[in-house]
């Protein structure tokens, strides 16, 4: 009985997620889909694009990440997340170190998602096209030769895809990454205690 | 005209806001709070409550204070804003400073802000007593025989106190605040783009 709820409260298989932190990103949108996924004990690790300096955001707010990327280029991760912000966007589309990490996660069939003008670097490293996706509404024009583009969504998933709109929308992609990494009653057992609006 | 512009884009008297940043705080209320203000053109203060160095948040998110509060303590700010998480809010219950700092600050009748767990922080300091207030429902029994409590608004202004609930209710905390230095109009032009739940 010990060991059950032992291995029930540290679950031996956690999941794990890269978030890849780019100068610019929409500090909203990172730290959104942080707190949301280990809230749901998903094992997080933040990745400076740069290195391990702190890494300046769009607003100003000064994120320390927990590692370079380079130094977990090789590892697999059950879901790979792009945070928007018009800055960290481009360069995470200049990033061949960022294109080569999707394209292994593609490959492996895991999770790739991206918010806001981030879903720009799925087009520039040329994953997932045709899918249906979403992003924030200024960068809707690079978007619609590429994919089947949804304007009514607010988070949605194609095959192994979530994409999402925007600081306001932060916390539903955290959730829909959630639960498609642990179950409906993990993401209720999060949303919760958050306050979400009712009917988010 | 040249003079007009320059001012109109910007203004000699920007409002300011200082965000207290202790160990612990809940992240997303955190930047959410900063990045709606810094939208809204508020100068923003992030001020560690423990000095200059790096900030470790309730879900592991590391933030770089701008300046250690001990720095800032005698300045006049047009709101101070404290953001909630479990650890963080003991943290600013405790502080003698916080309680010097929130005193000025009311005697000069300017905006203080709480959400989540901090609201007991403004109880702890004796601030605002007997004034319509919420928080996060995990610490209303600590607030009911102080204050005036709701539990059916997500944001609740009574004089110059607001308090909000948690994290899903932190982008509606901060759009408040900034309707209040600045204008409605300028409080609908950041939302906008944020793509907010509807009804937000
Ligand atoms: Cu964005």
């Amino acid at each position: 009985f010990l060991s059950f709820f032992l291995s029930a409260t540290h679950p031996a298989m956690a999941k794990t997620a890269l978030v890849i932190l780019a100068t610019g990103a929409e500090e909203l949108e990172t730290v959104a889909v942080i707190d949301v996924l280990r809230r749901g004990e998903v094992e997080v690790t933040v990745a400076g694009l740069e290195g391990r300096d702190p890494v300046k955001c769009s607003r100003g707010v000064v994120l320390l990440p927990d590692v370079a990327l380079q130094d977990v280029a090789t590892k697999l991760f059950h879901a790979v997340i792009l945070p928007g912000g018009g800055g960290g966007s481009k360069r995470l589309r200049e990033s061949a170190l960022v294109g080569d990490i999707l394209r292994t996660h593609m490959k492996e069939d895991m999770l790739i998602a991206a918010i806001c003008a981030a879903t720009t670097a799925l087009k520039a490293h040329q994953i997932g096209q045709g899918l249906q996706v979403t992003s924030h509404p200024s960068v809707k024009q690079e978007l619609t030769d590429t994919y089947k583009y949804s304007d009514d969504t607010r988070v949605i998933k194609d095959a192994n895809i979530i994409t999402s709109r925007g600081p306001g929308t932060a916390i539903e992609f955290g959730l829909l990454i959630l639960s498609n990494l642990t179950s409906g009653e993990v993401r209720s057992s999060v949303a919760g205690p958050m306050m979400l609006f009712p009917g988010q």
